[in-house]
Order: C-alpha cells, then sequence, then structure tokens
C-alpha cells in the first residue's frame, strides 16, 4: 500500500534518487506520465517508449526500493521547515520550466511567488573590488524599487551585495546554493540568508544535507540564469564561475550583461570578454530595462494569468497544459506536441479549462491562458 | 594665357574656391573629366552633364577669375614647404579616396607614404584622465611597434598623446588638422608639430591662413577616419567631438573600437555608448588587429601594388584607372563605370597599363594592378 505522502512528493523525491535519470530525461518522463507516481506503477515496456530515456534510468526506476528513505526525507524536510515545489505546479517558477533541464523539483526555504517572474540574476567576483561592489549595490537597489527580483548565488562579494541591497531596498531576492537549502553557505552569510528565508526564497534542486562542493556549481549556475529574464555579471576574473552563468544564460536564450572597468583591471577582463561576445554593456538600470522590455511585455501577460492559478485540486496534466498556455497562446497541436499527453486527454483539459473560465479560443485555433469569469 | 603652374596644381586650387561646389560634387567633376584644367574651358552644356552638379557651382566655374590669388597661394604654398597632393595623383591616400566626398586636394606639411595606407585612428577627450592618457599610450605604442601609422587629430589630450608616443616608439603619424597646416594648433604643440613633419605628416584640406573655427572640425573628423582602417575612441564625454568621428567611420565602413572604462566616469560614457552601438570593446592591440585583419591582407595586396607607382608622367586617366585596379581587380565594366571615362579610353589605357607592366588580365576578364616586369 502506498503511504499518504507517496501519491505527493514523495515519487519527485523517489526520481531524484534514481541513478542515471537525469534533468533532460525526467522532463521527457514527466511529459509521459500525468502522475510521476504512477512512473514507478509502469512497466518496463511502457518506459521504453519514453524517448531517449537509458536503461540504466528504467532499471532503477524497477528496482528502487528507498520508499522508507524518501519518507523519512519528508519528515526532515517538514521539520526544517522547507517547501517542495514540483516540476507539476503552477507555482513552480514559468521561466525555469521553459530550460532544457529543469529539476523536478525545488527545495525552497523562504516563499516563490508569481512577482518572481520578474527576475534579474545579478553575478560576480567573490573577491570584489569597492568599484565592482559599488556597481552591484547600485544596479541592485534599482532593480528591486523596480519590483524585480534579485537572484544570485549567495557568494562572497558581489553575489551577497546584491542580495543585501535588494533585501535593504525593500524588494524580493532569491538565492541559489549547490548545497542543501537547510543551512547558510558561506557560513559568514547566516544572517543574510535568514534575512533572504524572510523577505524571498533560498533555493536549491539538491537534496538536504548535500554539502558545497565546487562540483555542484555549475548545475547551480543554470538555475541562477534559468529563473532570470536576465544575467548581469558585475565583475568576473576569465576564469571565473560568472563567466558559465553567462554562457549558461545565452544556451537558455536569456539576455546576458556585463560592466566594464578600467583596461588592465584584472577583475574586469571577464566581462569585456563577454561584452566583445556581444553581452550588452551596462551603465545602469534603464540598460537593463531596454533590453528585457520586450520579455516582460509577453512575461506581464503571463504574469497575470499565473496570478490565476488553477485551484487546489486541478489535475497534474490540468496544471501542465495551464503552463503551456501561460508561456504564450498554442494551437491544440502544439500542446498536445509539448505537454506529450494523449490527444483526446488534451482536448478534453482545454474543453474542461475554457468552461472552467481558465482559458479561452483566440482565432486560428489557439488557445489562451485567461480567466475570463 | 595660362601659367606653366596652371596645368598643375592651379585648377586644383581654382575648384576648391569655387562657391557651392563640394566634395561630392567634386567627385563626380573629376569622373567626368580626365583633366581639372578642362573643368575650366567646358562649355555650359557639358558642366551640365554631371550628374548632381548645381546651377550655382556651374556659374562659378564659369565666372572664375581668381586665377592671380590663385598663384600667389601658389608661392605661399611653395615658400611654406608644403607640398600638395590631388586626387588625381597616385600617392592620394588610396583609402581617403574611397570615401563619399573625398577632398580635390591636401595640404601637406612633412610626407604622406605608402606606409600609411596601413593606419589607425586614435582619438579622444581633449580633458583625458591619467587613465585615458595610459590606454592611449599603450596603443598608440604597440601600433607603431607594429609598423602602423597612428592618425589624430593633435588636439589636447588623448590626440597629442597618440602622436606624442607613437613618434617615440619610432613610428609614423599623421595629425589632420581644421585650420591651415602651416601653423600649430592649439600652439602648445609646437614642438610636437615639428616632430610630426619630420616623421610623418600634419595634414588638412583647407587652404593656408584658415583658422581653427570649431564649424571645421566635423569635417576635419571625416578625414581622420577616412585615412584609417579604423577609429579607436579612447575617452569620450558624451557630447565629444570623437563621437562624430566614430559616426562618420561608421558611414564611411571603417571599424569603430572603443575604451572602456568605469561606470560613472563622466569621460567613459561616450565610449560606453558607442559599445552599446556596435563598437568593438578594445584592452589592447589585439582586439584591434583581430577586427582589421580582413582589410590587412586585401590592403597588403594594394600596398604592394601602390609602391609600384606609375612613371611621373603617367596621364591622370591612367592614375585614375591604376588607383581603382590597386583597390581590387575589377571588370572592364566596372572600371568604366566607376573612373567616369569613355569606354574607348578605358580600354586604350588598360591595354596600355598591361604593356607596361602595371596591370595583368585576370579570368573573367578582370584586370588587377601588378607590376609583372
Amino acid at each position: 500500500m502506498a503511504a499518504p505522502m507517496r501519491d505527493g512528493y514523495a515519487p519527485w523525491l523517489a526520481l531524484c534518487r534514481v541513478k542515471g535519470l537525469g534533468c533532460v530525461s525526467f522532463k521527457k518522463l514527466a511529459a509521459r506520465f500525468a502522475e510521476p507516481a504512477k512512473i514507478f506503477s509502469a512497466s518496463r515496456a511502457e518506459l521504453e517508449q519514453v524517448e531517449d530515456l537509458r536503461g540504466e534510468a528504467i532499471q532503477g526506476i524497477i528496482d528502487f526500493r528507498g520508499w522508507a528513505e524518501v519518507d523519512r526525507e519528508i519528515s526532515r524536510i517538514r521539520a526544517a521547515g522547507i517547501t517542495l515545489v514540483t516540476f507539476a505546479e503552477a507555482n513552480y517558477p514559468a521561466r525555469l520550466r521553459m530550460i532544457a533541464d529543469p529539476p523536478p523539483l525545488l527545495y525552497v526555504k523562504g516563499e516563490l511567488t508569481h512577482a518572481d517572474d520578474r527576475a534579474v540574476a545579478i553575478v560576480g567576483s567573490r573577491s570584489a573590488s569597492d568599484y565592482g561592489r559599488r556597481v552591484a549595490r547600485d544596479l541592485a537597489r534599482g532593480l528591486a524599487s523596480l519590483g524585480f527580483t534579485v537572484v544570485s548565488g549567495m557568494a562572497r562579494g558581489i553575489d551577497g551585495m546584491a542580495h543585501e541591497t535588494a533585501l535593504n531596498a525593500g524588494g524580493r531576492t532569491i538565492a541559489v546554493l549547490g548545497s542543501g537549502v537547510e543551512r547558510a553557505y558561506p557560513a559568514e552569510h547566516e544572517k543574510l540568508y535568514q534575512r533572504i528565508t524572510e523577505s524571498g526564497a533560498v533555493v536549491s534542486e539538491l537534496p538536504l544535507g548535500t554539502r558545497p562542493i565546487a562540483f555542484n556549481f555549475p548545475a547551480r549556475n543554470r538555475l541562477i540564469s534559468g529563473l532570470a529574464l536576465g544575467v548581469v555579471v558585475v565583475e568576473a576574473t576569465e576564469k571565473s564561475g560568472s563567466l558559465i552563468t553567462a554562457a549558461l544564460a545565452v544556451e537558455q536564450g536569456r539576455e546576458v550583461f556585463a560592466v566594464p572597468g578600467e583596461v588592465g583591471a584584472s577583475r574586469s577582463r571577464g566581462a569585456h570578454r563577454l561584452i566583445r561576445q556581444g553581452a550588452k554593456l551596462v551603465e545602469n538600470v534603464d540598460d537593463i530595462l531596454e533590453e528585457i522590455a520586450p520579455q516582460l511585455l509577453t512575461r506581464g501577460r503571463a504574469a497575470t494569468a499565473a496570478a490565476l492559478a488553477l485551484p487546489q485540486n486541478a489535475s497534474a496534466d490540468a496544471c501542465k497544459i495551464f503552463a503551456l498556455l501561460q508561456e504564450s497562446p498554442r494551437q491544440v497541436d502544439e500542446v498536445i506536441e509539448q505537454s506529450g499527453l494523449a490527444a483526446a486527454r488534451v482536448l478534453e483539459i482545454l474543453l474542461e479549462l475554457e468552461l472552467q473560465g481558465y482559458a479561452r479560443q483566440l482565432p486560428g485555433k489557439k488557445y489562451t491562458a485567461e480567466r475570463t469569469v
């Protein structure tokens, strides 16, 4: 018999423990199975139908027996006041959902809100100069006062300055960790960590207790850019992790901004390289707004729709389709293809959403997410 | 009776004095008449056949009576040790010849050489910071030591630093003035002016005695960019004349480079704007070379050909066609169109150049400038 939790977060946590199952495979798996719980009761033949799913992952799903451990983790998560947000839920960050390898679930200490759809990341050197700190501060303050959530990695230097200034300006901020969210890393940011959990969120895709080893940071960086409309690199040496974040941002189709400095300053070399490669040179918040304005218009509409989340009892299939429509109006065929659901099921849900007033037909057989009642 | 000089420089100097005759009209006039002396003996009907030539200019040519004044100017030019270089001469700067509005003649104090085909302009603020001076110095030294001629406007600040460093590095430098070349402007650059005339050239399109009024500077700036493969803006406020030079460089199809500085430094604001508009961010000479390398390959070939100038007694038509072939190999039709000469005359000259070993036929009925004997 399945424990009650097993139909909730347990299968998600279990999936994260399956060997050989990465985030790209997960996304395909999620597209095939409406409810993750069903993945664990699926036959080998059903699993083999999932595109590119590796034999190791299929075997791992079939052999999975770690439910007791998963239940213990759920207890720990609850005890630590941590929230889980799964890919199927409407409050999973809309922009993060669009990347090629979104995490199946996020551990959240604090709270993610729909306001965070308007987020800009500010990252940079841990050994920042006074100049770098000053520019990071000015940009974070400007963005926060305009209602943008400032995303960063809570590292020393530029990251810490960005979070702190956003909070001081009364804004929201998200720190993405390369370790478990239950603990501040670095430890000297304990007080900052507390403040962020109160007026924003500390987020990670890594299980509680994961140590901050360097290996985890590049994967973490994809979440920093994935959560944001764009990434601002304030200071970066030529080997800085911020350049990885910038490269990931480009892959994800996000804007990349870089702050110039004096020729000869080693901490500006990475930013200058980015600018030569096409990153936009940033002097002030207006330079950022100019570039992300087109996305904001689209996001603005999506955010309005997103604010009208489906009722708690909506099915995962309905959430998935609603999320697709929130991104942009789509034709029925596109919804079928992108949801990975059967055509009949898609038509049924679209009709249901329309009747309930959560979706509306547009000319050209397109559907859009919109509250009409 | 025409004075002997009238068949040499006199008609050029006279053309420069004709009211309503700008450099664009001049270029068309020069394309129509092989010898400028013939312009003054042309009929109104002949002049009216020149595309877009204004009535005022036609009347000005017909009415021209200032030959005595022109002769006096020639005496002054000789007395001051100044050389004239006309558009028809083979040693007229090859790149300047290509712009839409090349001056009919250049007043040169010093000497222009074919080495100046490889020129890069460095311009910037008159009130440069120590940082700006340092970067200008490093770039000018690097370019000069690689054999590039450094072009600038001899102004205080960045310009002066660029000339001086190029000379100190044993390189060549060209100063383009917005006043007559017979005198240093600003006066405090008297010593620099002397050095430039000894290891380079002070150049202007303006008659001797022209005062340095601000009105002349934008036109002067088109010569700075016109002489160069690219323009480097080192420091520039948002209203700097260097931004005009950069804009002209873009129009002329020349590369634009800009040196970044710290956000908030007013002298870097113009450079930052240029970078946002597409100028290449420059940290060192390699960044410049990377961009102009493709042009250098073409220019390299042209420079080799240019070094093999036509004999002194070559006709202006022959010089014109040779210059066209130096720019790039051209088909006979292109030579006819671009030279503005009659087809029979073009064929005659091409044959002559080929027989004399100054041109060579390539596959596809193309001709290239090349010394084959």
